[in-house]
């Protein structure tokens, strides 16, 4: 028996991944892995933190856990995988099961044979279509170069004023990390929202967040890189205004690297990337993609979603490794786009269906908001806020959005995996979580968030969105709208829509200071809408036909507030 | 129709809880509640941090999170609730649907009718039945007053050497907390072990970090309290070791408190607590209980157990508060034991059944370590190290260990929700995760443990524990110990346990170094056993037959090192 051939294009995470397990899995397979640039896997999601000064040490985004480069020498020392850097294969010739390459340094063409080949060639940043894109001063956030370069402004310091273009995940940590680098920066959005796998409410928390760091400019797009003697020196919006600066990074977005599998004949999803079954096999059965380049099932929806994710272009890669040395042994089973991202001192993230993701796929859905912390206060709890999407007949979890500085992370694990689970509501309610103060409230903000669904799904609770509540207070609707805080707080912060505040532990005694008419609509919040909830159960008790409670309260209130 | 009576004895975690949400399903329920000491609504489970200075306002631990102190007032004016404190309820009269009480303030005794009664009455702790235990200087931390006498402790300075007796969860805490008041520790545990709701080795690593901050002394009782004019000077262990001191600290278990129920000829169970159906009804069904005083259901084995947490006191509370009021509606499903303890810059915790348990519980199961980091090297990734026990032919997870640095919280988290969803190693093994290099790694550490569990199960991954090769190298057995680490590493810390260092890098062209004998045992190891299990698989396509891994590497060893 030979051995087995294994080619694998592309040397960034999907790659080396594939490659390696391949490896683990078959010690004889002869495996080679070409890569187009000059190094090999870098941590890319690691760039805007080392751009922001997180760390110092290039190289750190370069080497395995124990400080070792993973440079060829590594690839063969220590996995017996040949890795080719600088090298792009120009060519998958199936007929014939080999790759052709060309040696970028060298020039040197050639070819090689393939009994599996492994397609990772990811995704390549999205440029504006205007003019000036090539003036100096313009980078991406997308290569070991860029991070090399927007570092070196960093260290520089003569860069005073920057523009980032796109308000996505990419852009809003490289937002941070030129702030942190002492730049005045301008995020601008095409969009009426940052952040569009969220819900705008939730996005709009971000932004109001953001707008205290940099000026934010949504709905707005770039209309023209405006330079001087080959130099950025502002950026034209759509509507006319100039914004000066001497660096714009653009990161609207990457697009699938299909060209080799197209011209392969490999099949292209409508998203316009390549489409594997299960096990990451194209429609090529020695032909596997994964990662940035594909498409993946979204679990919930069933749709096909572009997901370019570190996190599943490595789970890919493992299930790919196995999969072309054992037979097809291992399923990716989809994501459920679960994504996360710090901004300061908040963090934001989805895990599962938005509300608006919810309502294309055609579920019948409820919603609520949770606004409260993650830990007791003697803890020093940080605020949480967390939009639970629930599907109304069978109450499973559909999705879930989570921001604040509070520990988010760990509660988009939990509903993730919750949603992985396929749990319902009520499972999450007893969920039985670990607590201590130094961790979590007794009752866990994710248990609460299910508490609220749950009274919310049996008619005891009746949220209204702060975006419907502005409307109606916009419109001038009549309606009598209670603050059951205490005087301090109201004094201290109020959302300023024509209010009355009587503290819940005044509420019982002053019940003839609300409207006569039982029928007219009130509404009730506090600062995390629970006392809110309370005074609205008490008036429902005391006869009130139509109250309902702002949900989160004022902390998820995303629009100006008074004081 | 007359208002529903509702009493409820205990007002500190379930009682408050099941009132309040009583009152919320009922604005015109009576409900009364009584509370033998003077406080309500105690945060108890944040004594050792108030002891330990993480706080200095003792209210914190009973306010409201915006700053309004649970008292009678309170509990009246925005909640509805009479909150008797200071008044012991004496006796339950079943017959008569009433209880009586005593004003242990005035002496004056009374009696009041219920519809619904819950009973909420907590734990003791326990004292060893031994002499000296009347001498000033001993303590639990149980209630309010002991967090004002430690704390005093603390604020006074005057204490120089304590002993904590029990090495369970709150005598972890109380030795972080006077550790902290910078007093001189002694941690004696009758027991072999630790945290016995751990398995040995992981108890070990805890206690292997705690000997770097006090004393430890396992498998040695307390005989007597020697004191001198009234206080105490001593604490005599049961080998006679005297270990002066001014403080100690008792912190061995609680027991249930159910004299009331028993009097009442309520069913006690076989562990000493009140007994439930899942609505939380005793066998009254007119009589509620929950919380410390009631044994609970573990949810996987099925068997009832004492879980006294503060986090199923809460959840249970909401259950009975619902239940009072509109018929027996919520169930609350039981627990698996989920528990999580924070000790210096370290936490430590269980979900599920630890091996021990599951081999109790007649389980069939195979477990895996896990030592690796929580997140990238360049964002100060921190270690973790997880066990985790899954069943085998399910393959679905039992339960999971994590201790270290790193969030151990996120960690359990994730486990217990995966518990709750009945989910398998091979639902783990390709679950979306948040992932942002602030957070976690690409391959979260929960997905990288199901990964090696995966392996273990498919019998690519041989493990040997760190205990089992232990008793092999002192036993002397004939094996070859292969270090895949490099030699900086090496020359840092070591087994010390006879092994040949050979880095993973230069294995493959020093083979000839192995032993001739394919079929010697072999165990492989390196930091964390990636490289270890590199070396391992790499020598059995070589043709060695009887290769082991190290499970957890280094890190993970719980015996002394070399440097």
């Amino acid at each position: 028996m030979t051995n087995k051939k294994i080619i694998v294009i592309g040397g960034s995470a999907t790659g080396p991944k594939a490659a390696a397990k391949a490896r683990r899995m078959d010690e004889f397979a002869e495996i080679t892995m070409f890569q187009k640039g000059p190094d090999l896997s870098m941590a890319s999601c690691g760039f805007p933190y080392y751009v922001g000064g997180f760390f110092d040490d290039r190289n750190k985004l370069l080497c395995t856990p124990t400080g070792v480069v993973r440079d060829p020498k590594f690839y063969w020392n220590a996995k017996g995988i040949v890795a080719r850097v600088n090298t792009e294969v120009t060519r998958i010739d199936r007929e014939n099961k080999k790759v052709e390459f060309t040696n970028l340094e060298t020039g040197e063409t050639g070819s090689q044979e393939y009994d599996k080949l492994i397609i990772a060639t990811g995704a390549s940043p999205n440029m504006p279509p205007i003019p000036g894109v090539d003036l100096q001063g313009i980078s991406t956030l997308q290569s070991m170069q860029d991070a090399d370069y927007l570092r070196k402004v960093r260290d520089d310091g003569h860069i005073k004023k920057a523009v980032v273009i796109g308000g996505g995940l990419i852009g809003i940590e490289t937002l941070e990390a030129l702030h942190l680098a002492g730049i005045e920066l301008t995020l601008v959005e095409l969009l009426p929202q940052l952040l569009t796998f969220l819900d705008w409410k939730m996005a709009k928390l971000v932004e109001n967040y953001l707008k205290t760091k940099a000026n934010v400019i949504t709905k707005n797009g770039v209309a023209e890189f405006v330079g001087e003697n080959g130099k950025l020196t502002a950026v034209k919006l759509q509507n006319g205004t100039e914004i000066p600066c001497q660096l714009a990074v653009v990161a609207i977005g990457v697009r699938p690297n299909v060209k080799l599998a197209q011209d392969a004949g490999l099949k292209i999803g409508e998203l316009g990337g390549i489409v594997t079954n299960e096990y990451m096999q194209t429609n090529d059965p020695d032909i596997y993609a994964a990662g940035d380049c594909c498409e993946v099932k979204n679990i919930i929806s069933g749709k096909n979603v572009l997901a370019p994710y570190g996190d599943l272009a490595n789970l890919q890669g493992r299930v790919i490794g196995e999969n072309v040395i054992a037979g097809d042994i291992a399923k990716f089973p989809g994501t459920i786009q679960t994504g996360i991202c710090k901004f300061f001192d908040y963090a934001v993230g989805i895990t599962g269906l938005s509300e608006e993701k919810a309502k294309e796929a055609g579920f019948n859905y409820e919603r609520v908001l949770n606004a409260s912390p993650d830990k007791p206060g003697f803890m020093d709890g940080k605020l949480l806020i967390t939009k639970l999407v629930v599907e109304h007949k069978t109450r499973r979890i559909l999705g879930a959005q989570c921001l604040g500085p509070g520990d988010v992370s760990k509660q988009l694990a939990i509903w993730a995996t919750a949603i992985k689970g396929n749990l319902t509501v009520d499972d999450m309610v007893n969920a039985d979580l670990p607590y201590a103060p130094p961790f979590s409230l007794a009752i866990d903000h994710s248990i609460a968030t299910a508490h609220i669904m749950e009274n919310k799904l049996r008619g005891i609770f009746k949220g209204i969105s702060s975006v419907d509540l502005k409307e109606k207070a916009d419109r001038g609707d009549d309606m009598f709208i209670l603050d059951a805080r205490g005087a301090d707080e109201y004094e201290q912060m109020r959302l300023g829509i024509g209010e009355t505040l009587i503290p819940i532990g005044k509420l019982r005694e002053r019940l003839h200071e609300l409207p006569e008419d039982k029928n007219k609509e009130i509404i009730t919040f506090c600062k995390i809408s629970l006392r809110g909830y309370e005074a609205a159960v008490l008036l429902e008790a005391h006869g009130y036909t139509n109250v309902k409670i702002l949900e989160g309260g004022i902390m998820a209130w995303p629009f100006d507030r008074e004081k």
